[in-house]
């Protein structure tokens, strides 16, 4: 130990390129590890997932936020969350359901005529083709409210939302066909699948009915097409979680039950509760779909409509050969497709083993008409041991099954073991066991459900946390737990608190996969990806009156909002269009007026539209809430809303009283700043500030602002010719915050450059 | 650095109490660093911020999160997110909004009669104890719709919203006195006082005002005074932030000001815009009261009401010597207080000094009368000279400064050179600097605006990230950087992503100070922190009809909601009380009805409630939203909205045929389940178990799961000597439930002793 403390001081001591703040800090790596208690398997944690400043991360994940209707970014291996995005759930941060266009696509998702302002998101998926994922587009389901979202990855915005037609509750999706043909969502608490209809729950098996819905996804268009979607109707036998086949099973998918008792509870009548009964029998149902023969014979009109939309009944699916049921280990909750698509994997949480059922042995079976019995609603069942690869006893409360990038080994977690077991699939038995901190629900794998999973790492998504964070009250954050899979035995690197939501399930695809854009083609509505009516060119903002309706067509750019009053009587309807005229990326800009419940966040290039009813007498101060520039603070204006028929005493505004002096004080900073900024320029200029593309698009934008400069000096120039020295010395100060915007931009991007090791160029 | 690779890779193989795994996964240290390109400085930051599983941090964060109206809860040097705390946003995870109990406290904050269901939050504020942070208390301010909210920190809930009574924006909160009797909040954007009334910006100088508001804190309710708070009327000088004097100056505070020009914009009118007219002087003014006096003077009766608040006016302040001005250099944000109360240090972002002012030289000058003028409105201005310490030239855009625990050492944020400055104020010369990514707004170092600074980090609070984490759309996280200063030289250790929200300010405070709770007594309204009417005890549950309103008192506990049927008519108010009968840590349910927009989180002991109108005939599943347990999907129950004179034909609910051999199945799974609890049993009782806190509340909850199957296995019993197999088969299969649940907690116990290092006890 003493001489691995002397090396790792000598070769810090030796310079290696390090910059004098380290050596300084007179730390050598053993007594930070003896300091903060570190082992060397943390220190090696640690080096596995720590990512430098400047350096980035190889995957993302999308978790479900559960009861927080949002989905979840992060980066792997360091764990660092980088969005919450808004699906379900009204979100300021992001303008989402606070300007009118996000609201327009929160309002596609009202049931029963009414808004459901959150969900309980379950189940991401990643769009993919053929079979492997393409990061284009992200669904997600909520449970509660039976719904689904489409999420665009080129901004990371929620694009549409529609409303399953017949469920009352769903849990099991989203899942995707190998080329997003369609999304699958299978409901959970069978229900009447009319809406608005009672039947009471001694007519459950009867009337009560569950179902899965594919939804068609037109991918040009980048949203679901209701009209070409359709259902199948399945027994009340709380479908579950969901998979798609692929390769021999392709044109298949494959959807758990649990509850298949069909019991019904009641404790407050005396009867046991819904968890004995649910769970009394040793095996519920998979069902196995023929999906590609069921579009065919909804297409073929074989469907019935129920609430206006396609179902194909158990009866006609019986009777076409689309439907089978096969018994599965009672309880269970993943149904994962093995990336070959050759094996179903099931797990049944109240069972100790994992089952693998074979596709091929499972089509035998159905081709040669060879079922063990029909269940109470005529669908034919195939023998568990017809349909069997393989059984594996691997502990308590086996739950969700993900894939390595090598062939056969798959990853599961156990419930109540609080473990993942790492096993072999093909062979039939158990490599290696991980403890979890605690209770893991899902797992997740690189790319782990497509057909070519990226090994490297698994996260566990444990329910608790209990003791693992600092404290923060009877509510805790859940832990994601990243681990190390790329040796023979599994390594856990990370624990991740999450601060918001209960996330269910998460997917992960390679960061290099995402190629979201870093602005909009200006006056771009986000939502509908299509030009927005409200678009406004710089020179071109207006206020347009017509009757009790006011449009204002605003534009955004650092610092100043045009315009900068809007004058209102009380009562008007406002509408303010906005538009961001900025190029830079990351310069957002937000807006809101003073308590009257709008904001927008507006991205380089986006429109975006807030709209209120002035129905308050006053002054009500608006502003940029985004901290956008030194001068943030003062991008700012007025909403006045005047009493009916106000007419104005006083039409002077109050003078400032500037002098020539001080015009000339003015142009004397301006030359100042110059100098300033041309040194920042021959700085950048005299190194191959080409070769890095961050800091091209910061100069860019650099000149672009101190382009701006030529219209502001005009206007001082032509007032100081009038001798208008008040007029001249504010347009001369605009003429200078402009060039601090320069400077700004100029001295990030030097910065930039001395930290990246540019090169001196001639 | 070969043979520290062979060291390294000694030490490993050497065991040093190293797992298997480790050994096993064949990488040595140097590897890693070769394939992730990290250099030995990037390990030393790895090794300076990485917290293993099991460890925890030393400091906790309180940020604010901007537009999102939330509060972000992370910890140092993790940099790890441990909550978001809804505030003035609704937030379903926390059933923040979704709840009627929670929606209370959001109501508080509605103004003018309406909802406002967003905050821009901006600076959060620890209670303090003789200006040390105390942990029991957190303030934070809305910008937009000038509001402050109450969180308390034993459960990290917002308990009060109050509506600032005379504002139209603010920015310039929250700030504690030194034992937290006052509450600052000052004014933003200036506006007429009078709300809902309109004068035109032409009468901008004599209509529009400023202010401060001192809101009066009560410890021991644990709630703002609204009765007991006052404001100062101050002139239209777009004040900013604040910060209350401490030892020496204790009993005064200080508020920057920008925009002191009293411009007006109007670009839309070919008027330069704010940032330009707003920024044309050199200095703004520090406003300088004697807060205390100004509290006497109010208790004397001295102030005038304005919409029914008590507000000290600007006449009388002057005329009683409570208010006083300072030039500063222009456009400055932060103002601070040093630890020792001797010095208030500005910065002004368009200027390129840092001010140091004197506690000690201002008195002086107030004593003496000694006062270069007054501004328009008759407020006597103290010289600059005459009360200043220092200058120092930082750079450009800076903006805050915060304290380290080394005496005289300040750090500064500079915005537009996007650098952290470390400077001497004592001595008023620079000591090193540091460059961020990018564009650094406010920074943090531990519990650095207190009497007592704790030193050792630095958080670097930047706006913007631009290249620094995987893209994820055209809007960007922000970027936290965590800089370790417990050396000579400021060294940079992590890029934190803020995932949601836009942070200004933020405050840390040491973890070991916060003792939040696990649980709540049974039957707590967490927002009122009084006894929930609704409350209900195991075995008391029960639904109670009065005319169309339906309430249910019902209770949650692994894994079943009692009742398990709701049974209403179309029409009906339905109000369900919810109690979590829970002692567990961490075991929180959740609850909602299908597509009725409620949801409620209920933690350990909690009650609380929701509220709805069934007002759609139907079936609508109820569940709990919380993986609380294996069977958490089987936690759920129906919600029946019949029609209206509604007659049931069928009465009994379906069979489901059990046989004497399927209770025998059972009763031989509940011995075989019994062996498996004994096995783990005896293994806890065969450690020192007892020395593990964590591990004595699971056993403890353990043996309750295992104290419930007395009743249904004395009910199974009674079943069975009756042949009705079907009773019999449904208990047994209850206490098995209870006996998985004991298994699952007794096995999380396990597995923490075997990882803690439990020892054999006789």
């Amino acid at each position: 130990m003493r001489l691995l403390k002397q090396v790792a001081a000598a070769a810090l001591a030796a310079g290696l390129g390090l910059a004098g703040n380290v050596a300084q800090s007179a730390d050598t790596l053993q007594d930070v590890m003896k300091a903060r208690g570190l082992s060397q398997q943390d220190l090696l944690a640690a080096a596995k997932t720590y990512v430098p400043t400047g350096k980035r991360d190889e995957f993302v994940v999308f978790s479900s936020g559960g009861q927080s209707g949002q989905i979840i970014v992060y980066s792997v291996p360091s764990m660092r969350i980088l969005k919450y995005i808004g699906v379900f759930t009204p979100e300021p941060w992001q303008g989402y359901g606070y300007d009118e266009d996000s609201r327009a696509v929160l309002r596609q998702g009202r049931i029963d005529g009414k808004d459901i302002t959150w969900g309980d998101t379950h189940h991401p998926a990643i769009s993919e083709t053929n079979g492997e994922y393409d990061g284009q587009f992200l669904f997600i389901n909520d449970k509660a409210n039976p719904r689904l979202a489409v999420i665009d990855l080129r901004d990371f915005e929620t694009k549409q939302i529609v409303v399953n037609p017949i469920f009352k509750s769903e849990h099991g999706g989203a899942f995707v066909s190998t080329n997003t043909e369609y999304v699958l969502e299978a409901a959970q608490y069978a229900a009447p699948l009319e809406n608005r209809k009672f039947y009471p729950l001694e007519e459950f098996n009867e009337r009560y009915r569950g179902g899965v819905t594919y939804w068609k996804f037109d991918r040009k268009a980048g949203r679901i097409d209701p009209k070409a979607s359709f259902s199948l109707e399945l027994p009340p036998y709380s479908q579950d979680l969901s998979d798609f086949g692929k390769g021999p099973s392709e044109g298949w998918s494959f959807t758990n039950s649990f509850c298949s008792e069909r019991y019904v509870g009641g404790i407050e009548k005396g009867r046991p509760p819904y968890e004995a009964g649910c769970s009394a029998k040793d095996t519920d149902y998979l069902h196995v779909v023929n999906w590609k023969k069921a579009a065919e014979l909804v297409a073929a009109g074989k469907a019935r409509k129920i609430n206006g939309h396609d179902v194909l009944t158990i009866d006609v699916a019986v009777k076409e050969g689309v439907l089978f049921l096969i018994p599965e280990p009672k309880s269970p909750h993943g149904v994962d497709v093995t990336p070959d698509g050759k094996f179903i994997i099931v797990a049944g949480k109240l069972d100790t083993h994992v089952s693998v059922y074979s596709f091929e042995k499972i089509q035998a079976a159905i081709k040669a008409g060879k079922f063990e019995s029909k269940d109470p609603y005529g669908i034919p069942v195939v023998a568990m041991a017809d349909a069997l690869h393989t059984q594996v006893a691997l502990g308590l409360g086996p739950l969700h099954t993900q894939f390595d990038s090598k062939a056969c080994l798959a990853y599961t977690s156990m419930y109540v073991d609080s473990q993942v077991a790492k096993w072999n699939f093909c062979e039939g038995k158990v490599v290696d066991k991980l403890s979890v901190h605690y209770n893991i629900g899902h797992l997740m794998t690189m790319e782990g459900d497509s057909v070519k999973p990226a090994g490297k790492y698994l996260v566990a998504l444990n329910k608790l946390a209990i003791d693992r964070f600092v404290p923060v009250g009877p509510l805790h954050p859940q832990n994601h737990q990243l681990i190390d899979i790329s040796g023979d035995r599994m390594q856990l690197l990370y624990d991740m608190p999450l601060p918001l939501g209960e996330p269910h399930y998460a997917v992960a695809i390679a960061a290099s996969k995402l190629k979201p854009a870093v602005r909009y083609k200006v006056g771009t509505n986000s939502r509908t990806d299509a030009a927005h009516p409200g678009a406004t060119r710089a020179g071109e903002e207006k206020i347009v009156r017509k009757g009790n309706k006011v449009e204002v067509f605003a534009t955004l750019i650092r610092s100043h909002i045009t315009p900068e009053t809007i004058e209102t009587e009380i009562g008007d309807e406002v509408t303010i269009h906005l538009t961001n005229l900025e190029r830079a990326q990351d310069e957002t800009h937000g807006f809101t007026v003073s308590t009257y419940n709008v904001h927008a966040s507006v991205e380089p290039g986006k429109t975006v539209s807030v709209k209120f009813k002035a129905d308050k007498e006053g002054v009500y101060p608006y502003y940029c809430t985004e901290f956008c520039s030194a001068l943030h603070l003062e991008m700012q204006g007025y909403l006045l809303v005047k009493p009916k028929g106000w007419k104005p005493t006083k039409t002077a505004l109050a003078a400032q009283n500037y002098t020539e002096t001080d015009y000339k004080a003015t142009l004397k900073k301006i030359v100042d700043t110059q100098a300033v900024i041309d040194q920042v320029v021959a700085y950048i200029t005299s190194v191959n500030y080409k070769d890095f593309p961050e800091v091209v698009a910061m100069v860019e934008d650099a000149f672009d602002q101190l382009g701006k400069t030529k219209d502001a000096k005009a206007k001082h120039e032509a007032a100081a010719g009038k001798k208008d020295w008040e007029q001249a010395n504010l347009w001369a100060e605009q003429v200078w915050q402009y060039q601090v915007k320069t400077a700004d931009l100029g001295l990030r991007a030097k910065t930039f450059l001395e930290q990246n090791g540019a090169k001196k160029v001639k």
